[in-house]
């Protein structure tokens, strides 16, 4: 399912020549462990704080199905944190970061460079325009709604391979149940779970006090069919 | 470091001949995505609920830094939800899933029979004890206090190879600090989380509410120095 | 502003001669002190669970911003158990407990014949309707969203006096932000908050756990202008 | 029970001749509604934000089981906020508000000259030496821990009366259940609650996300024995 108008390719990470299957494969597997720190990743200035947070991160990668070989799209990668852990899970499959502001594409391709792995593609165009050229996905996440969410669930809901699953992230109450209603009536095992995680600080004395993160809502949908009968579409 | 005493291998799982590494890897690959329900996991009755959540679980597998061939103990593995989980991001290493409660071993053997690859071995004995005939762990996870909780971690902070993680789930207020200063005391970096998840329900009308899990603290610690030269890996 | 099919007064507590202003006064004097618990009151079998809980009713009642005079209304009363706090605090003024739900009425008279004031009434109809013949209201809490929802907040948009606060108990993701933005729309100042407590439990070995409450949205608007000017009061 | 060593009473706000019963709860009645803002109260910068949050003070002055008539003390006084709303619905009693710090005794008493009653008290000393010259209290709030936590909570199961209730408000792990199991040993039937809010707030689009406000501990205990039966203590 090509799509008419191919999205600019910024960067294919990896793509030089020197990174065939075997040497990516062994490259995700020693260059570091699942489960970066939020501080590991280049982040916006002065937007710091925009990133997935660890928890949410952990709960939305935990729901996306990830196989060894799944295709992934990460719309809005924002600062690619969702994408360099999906593609270690994910390391004989393919990682697409989507994010469509070019001015912080820099980031996103210095953080995938820094910390991803080879299986990782970054698609410097908006969605979902910038998915007709893609393969079909095994599993989507959404990290932010912008403006297109229902044109981009729509497509999804398409593309999607019988089996998958779509993640998104969000903070507003209203988006969250439109994800979650949209979802539903597109045919998808559907849930949804606000993680509102706290964590531990220490006070001058080394007593331990808890320090709130915002509550987000983790969408998730599973398209219904076997994954064993994906061959045909 | 072997034990004094080793301890009943229950069953190994896989270890029938036919599970070479070359077939363990694919059956990995194949069986099925990461991202299981709890509801897939048989569990214990009446004590049904007893299980580390969903969205705990992320959070815990997230925080163990799991590399393909990272050797897990899994201390406390109750219905070996958190194994079989581990087993799937380390897909080329060994996970022991150490269960002290005969009654139930049963169960962990089942879940793990159906839902894990054969990278998993149950060691049927109690911690610390039975930790000293398995191999340095790279990724260590604490399902439960049990009474040990202080000897086992004593035993981890001299067993977990340099650059490994420690993962425990705790309920109790007072288990909570008292593992966040032992970790620090062993010289362990040391995080505390408050896990405190909701899952949406629907009522009848459609719209969704809010049902919540208890809050769960995951406290972690990394052991400090690098992960590079452990060993001839 | 009376309205024109007056709501049957299932009864009217204390209006039986005896409870003068002065008595009643000294009645919720005495009679006990401010913050129930949950089991002191009566409640709906088998839907024991569904009364407003403690830390909820605690921020609601604040939400309220009751003086000693005020007139209140609780809308869809249940077990009465704002109604009966809300009058210890406003020992001066009136609550009109309304309630549509007849087969629960008699729940509703005990919970306040036992914990109440006598400057308490029973209005045993259905909201809007049953608001027309009652005094224009100072506060203004809603238990539950019902069907009459809109048409509630819109009456309730004309009647509270000016500085006066309406508060809502809201389950659902849907109706929380509806009622927020309708209260934005009838130009009050609006706010949102998710209460979301957990409550210690005591584990065997005297350590304390936490079991979460579901969270509870209370969404709350201030009609502007200055409560001093309302009336010859 | 005089203390040895009176504490300086800083200002007897109200002590001014003209503020006797009968005016002290009419200012009271016509004052202001119950339930002030944050941001109503003049805090201290930079620390701005050690205020009990409005949603911690609801549920910490529900708990403190005001009667109109409680003598109540507010230990750790502050801003003022708790003293100041447990003033106006104990408005026939007396509230004292130790407060140790002399430096901010002056936000302490324009908070309360602002938005207080005349039946407020400040005690510019340091708990528990401050308590020794106060009438035993209904209800004690306890706002932060300081150093002499442990003392000030022996003198409290000393001097509080039957069926009096204690609240304290606390940040750390260590701290809560430390309370928590004091004033069990001291005989109280004792409860412990998180109170972990969030706050809507409005993005550009008109929808609403949630700001989360660290969580609390809110301890409290009741001392066992008949409110009716004080005379004799």
């Amino acid at each position: 399912m090509p799509g008419p108008e191919p999205p600019v390719m910024a960067e294919q990470i990896g793509a030089t020549g020197k990174s065939t299957g075997k040497s990516a494969e062994k490259s995700a597997e020693k260059a570091r462990p699942l489960g970066l720190a939020d501080d590991d990743f280049e982040q916006r200035r002065p937007l710091r704080g925009q990133i997935t947070k660890r928890e949410v991160r952990a709960v939305s990668l935990y729901s996306l199905g990830l196989c060894q070989d799944s295709i992934v799209w990460d719309i809005g990668a924002g600062t690619g944190s969702v994408s360099v852990e999906a593609a270690l899970i994910a390391h004989r499959g393919r990682v697409f970061a989507v994010e469509k502001d070019l001015e912080n594409i820099g980031l996103l391709e210095r953080n995938v460079e820094r910390l991803g792995t080879d299986n990782i593609e970054i698609v410097a165009a908006e969605a979902p325009a910038a998915l007709d050229s893609l393969p079909d996905p095994d599993s989507v996440f959404i990290g932010g709604s912008g403006g297109n969410l229902p044109a981009i669930l729509e497509l999804v809901g398409r593309r999607l391979k019988p089996g998958g699953r779509v993640v998104a992230n969000l903070a507003a109450l209203e988006r969250s149940h439109e994800v979650y209603h949209q979802l539903q009536q597109l045919g998808f095992k559907t849930e949804l779970v606000m993680v509102n995680a706290a964590r531990g600080k220490e006070l001058k004395d080394g007593t331990v006090r808890l320090e709130s993160l915002n509550p987000v809502f983790v969408v998730s949908g599973v398209r219904p069919g076997d994954p064993q009968g994906v061959a045909g579409e």
